[in-house]
């Protein structure tokens, strides 16, 4: 049930095609303000507008023809089912996404504007395991995890093989964690290829099982979170969680209000968009600038798919 | 007075390193929405975000030495202030910027940001031009014009060579127009290269200046603007009216309704910003659609400094 470097660059192999190969960006003035050299893997310019996609087309590209022929299932607070649900059109089936009925509209909407069948439930996990479970019973459909399946590790690996392809000279890459799938998969991917690049995880301070789980080796499997990165709020996956406590050089939380100092400040200067769970990582260069000062920072912009009706400093 | 193809290249030569080659994207979505193929001259990634940065760096990089110790000086309503505060500070002199107490926040930051000194006056045209008069004669300083100039004009008429570099099967170029120095600029070198390209300026329906000027051939002086693109207020400039007259195909304008509805959709499909006054080419294209459709429509994106605190939309 591992996963391995051999895995993730399948899986690139396979997502070729479907998903983006997004830029590794500079921004000069946000490296001056930072103190650190800068570079911003811009997944908020991946299709769907987040890293999810890569995952979902990878978990996708590896089911039979009749698994595929049944349609596929999930539960998401967003860019996992919008992925999906892209993912599921480009593979010619049917995807059912059980969303929680606190998820962002846009989200929502790009999840059904792809062609996907939105199933609303409550905002907890056991809600939405239950609706998701009745789903599956009711449809036949395969059940695509949203962050705790090797596919899906593999998947949102495949991003730091473009960027160490991208930038050699990256001294440490910071990686938002909610499922963890992503920090995960790119966390065995650098240490297996470039094991003296540190890879640290960053979390909300209000959401922080992961860095709990990490510090003391055991694994939160109950929290309470408390955050504006609305798809960081999961709690930490079992395989993700072996995966990180082997692979990860440290996991580091941020505070919301230093996430929308972050995310205002990106938007201003890099002129793009980004939504709070994305910008987390430039979030924790500007809290501990002394610990990254004058290195190679690669930071992934895991999304940008903010609710224009209602940013979150108003 | 006039300005020739000559000139435009000529800036094109004397502002690389300054400012950036912006890219021409396609944004896939936005076409299929569209009916057309969309080319977006993404200047809202350009230094200062907006293409005011050619123009300003080409009027300082035509300076003496001399004049360039006396300091420059303008009036602006945002973009065309911080762009000659930057370029200032790139050939080491020192900028006044008289700015209307309107101005939108972000950019009378970015204009102190970068080393100049602001005078705040009055929203009024005579006010500016007071204003201005005052500083000039107690500084010393070299007035820059914000659009009706030679440099000014040229400097932002390199957009289009590059434009046209980047994609050289365009059917129609769309401009917005404020002043007037970015379509003349861009109309009078499209028509010099490529004369069958259509050149179509866009203004908004509060501020139609340049639109009647075009359409009754009488310079229309007196107007009061009433839209949300703060950037495109300005009265047509004489010199600009003049070449927009011998080299525009034609001018149109979109509604303060029209310009959110694209603003919102170009940021959620694009994931960039961009401000009103830049958006009114798409907004443009899907008011009229059949006018479009099919051909290659290349879009000046013409900047991004949006007021995060204050979406126009809300």
């Amino acid at each position: 049930m591992s996963v391995t470097l051999q895995d993730v660059q399948t899986a690139l192999e396979r997502i070729k095609g479907y998903v983006h190969l997004t830029p590794l960006e500079q921004h000069q003035s946000l490296s001056d303000v930072s103190g650190a050299k800068l570079w911003f893997k811009s997944e908020n310019k991946q299709k769907c507008g987040a890293f999810k996609a890569r995952g979902a087309h990878h978990a996708l590209a590896n089911l039979t023809q009749e698994q595929l022929a049944r349609g596929v299932a999930t539960h998401s607070s967003g860019n996992h089912g919008a992925a999906l649900a892209l993912a599921a059109r480009r593979f010619g089936t049917q995807a059912f996404v059980v969303m929680p009925s606190n998820a962002p509209m846009p989200k929502r909407q790009a999840t059904l504007a792809y062609g996907a069948t939105v199933i609303e439930c409550e905002p907890t996990l056991a809600a939405r395991e239950t609706a998701l479970l009745e789903c599956v019973e009711r449809t036949g459909a395969v059940f695509v995890p949203p962050y705790d399946h090797p596919d899906i590790i593999a998947g949102q690996g495949t991003l730091a093989l473009e960027m160490l392809e991208q930038n050699s000279n990256l001294d440490v890459i910071l990686v938002p964690v909610g499922g963890g799938g992503m920090l995960a998969g790119v966390s065995l991917a650098v240490k297996a290829l470039r094991p003296e690049i540190k890879v640290i995880g960053v979390e909300p301070f209000g959401a922080d099982d992961a860095k709990r789980s990490f510090l003391t080796g055991q694994h939160v499997l109950q929290h309470h979170p408390d955050t504006i990165a609305d798809g960081l709020r999961t709690t930490l996956g079992a395989l993700n969680f072996a995966l990180i406590r082997d692979y990860t050089d440290d996991i580091v939380t941020v505070t919301d209000a230093q996430i929308i100092a972050a995310m205002k400040l990106y938007m201003t200067r890099a002129k793009a968009l980004v939504e709070p769970s994305g910008i987390v990582g430039l979030a924790a260069v500007l809290a501990d600038p002394d610990r990254f000062a004058g290195q190679q920072v690669g930071i992934v912009i895991s999304g940008g798919n903010v609710d224009l009706e209602h940013p979150v400093w108003l």
